[in-house]
């Protein structure tokens, strides 16, 4: 039986995880089960796609990734099973909501099901909880090792969210262009910008600040001082040695994040 | 091995839940184990009791079923193993405390046992973590498959926590009269009021405020109004668009809830 | 296959431990994992040394225990593999920073590998995250049952926190010195104070105040007073019945706590 992971925005407050794992539990008996996490941000899709992505590769082939945040739950939105091509096999299930766009982005996404078998879904009371009345029972068949083909028909039309990739000079330009995508834990800031467009004598700039310092790991730091490293995703990372960067700083997901050769430009 | 799942007020800040873990895995090898929530608020059994009895019926058959809000621990409260009868088969094993109270008014409960085998008890140091010495090895065994009847005499006379229950017209009110029994994750408010209950033209009053709309799922909801829904547990719920119901109307578990079918009454 | 438990201070809200179990399961399909807690507070090893010793007596020999607060990450900081000796058999799979302290002042630890196999370790991106490319594969060898002598040298001289133990008379002190090591989810002051070494007719005194009541467990307690009680883990507990002891008295965590046989002394 593969392996299961489960990333959602229910929170571990409540009853809702359980009840996704008992059906999951119920229905493919044996399945081990992971969580990704369930402290996504209420209907945070992006914040959504952004784990989903990392999480996959490290997982074994064959894995199902169950991910359920859903604020369209009950409406028409399509309930997709995306098959993973790359660099790890497996399957996505999840709402047709851009969730999604992330490994499709990568390259990582195969064929792409709308789930339109009413039979497999369950006549769970009210129609708020699919993640437990249709997410579960799909993630089960695939776990099952059914015929994927049976869930509906192949389409092409995924929902995306609107990600505006990293540029550098020759996309228009000048040095290079990113976001902050994600804060951790510990306030690092990981951003898109591939750690392999950086280049020698660069420095980033990101809320009015400029940060010169490199290194490869955070002890490298000198305490207090702010540096950029090649991240656990492959992006770049900026790290405040001994405190939190995105509070120091008060920098939010979505900041942009400026590199460039020729030492700091005046940011508006 | 069937499924055990594990419910408790312990936080996951401390090794208290894994030591419960790693006792069920010494005492019976191979368990599956599930999470339902550690975030239960110190010593809260009306909200043990809620989530647990929101829990169970949708885990396998055979399931047993841990759950420790227990602020008697050490003290001569008993320990009790109920046999789940209905919607599914399995065990609860809890403190009698009244953790079991919305299982047994919903039918949910066969026998149940008073666990007087001090030899299955661990002499753990102290005598506050019978989760890890006491319960863990009660569950361990029924996990076994051991019989139930050894653990102890059946008795009819748990302690059931003062719950009550809704009413409606030939109850002795007009309309429906109900409570909000939890608060979700998204500030979304779960009531007791069966979503039968709701008939066409009523309205809910909460709070100080009617809410007239309703719809089948959260999306359907115009952004900013607030409308009735039929819940996950079969229940009606209140919703906000968009925003956190709980907070925005500063509305606390308990709070009464009102549906007429006349248009809204004028509230204290 | 054995269990592997992860302690960490990654928290849930990031892909971290999703990726860390993601990798185990592709090199030991089939392990079974346990949380400890991955609340340890951001690089604190003293809490992360506390709670491992706190839950590794609990769970089944063999077990491998995977503990990774690691602000070293990157360094050249050693990762040990220590085997436990008592009172149950397993691995400890951590950094080289005194995660192992306590385990070692018990004397659970038997030999201690520096783990030297690089051809263990994934090419992960970036150095910053050995959890998921050097840890979890040398937790994974181990689960395997492979041989632990092949990891690298047994060394001797793995790096200690400096931590004072409790004294008593004959330890040059008056009665007993010890101190706060946590503080649980209820706001219990767990001391380091064997319950045994408590006399009759002693008190205790903490943050100026003084506990002269003693107890076996919470709800013996009058409400609102506070007792000592001997706790989950042997050693003296302070609890304040109803109450959060240490948010209330304003007591951190390496508070001095005094017990003496003849009444209060002042404290400066």
């Amino acid at each position: 039986m593969p392996v299961l992971t489960l990333l959602t925005d229910f929170g571990l407050a409540d009853y809702y995880v359980a009840a996704v794992k008992g059906t999951v539990l119920r229905l493919a008996p044996g399945a081990t089960i992971v969580d990704v996490s369930h402290e996504v941000a209420a209907g945070d899709r992006l914040a959504g796609a952004f784990l989903l992505a990392a999480a996959v590769p490290w997982f074994p082939d064959g894995t199902v990734h169950l991910a359920v945040v859903d604020p369209g739950v009950g409406s028409s939105r399509r309930i997709l099973a995306a098959r993973l091509a790359a660099p790890v096999t497996g399957w996505a299930v999840l709402p047709d909501n851009g969730l999604l766009t992330l490994l499709l982005d990568r390259g990582h996404v195969g064929e792409i099901r709308s789930v339109e078998r009413d039979d497999l879904f369950l006549p769970g009371p009210g129609s708020t909880f699919h993640g437990r009345d249709r997410f579960a029972p799909v993630a089960a068949f695939l776990l099952r090792g059914e015929d994927a083909a049976a869930l509906g028909p192949a389409i092409d039309d995924p929902v995306r969210l609107p990600i505006e990739p990293p540029r550098r000079a020759g996309d228009g330009v000048d040095g290079v262009d990113g976001r902050v995508v994600h804060i951790d834990r510990y306030g690092n800031l990981v951003t898109d910008i591939p750690a392999s467009w950086l280049e020698d004598g660069s420095c980033a700039e990101i809320a009015g600040r400029t940060v010169e310092r490199r290194a490869t790991h955070y002890a490298e730091i000198p305490p207090g001082e702010a540096a950029m490293l090649p991240g656990s995703l492959g992006t770049i990372e900026l790290s405040l040695r001994g405190d939190d960067l995105a509070r120091r700083w008060k920098v939010h997901r979505g900041a942009r994040v400026r590199i460039s050769r020729t030492g700091p430009r005046e940011t508006a």
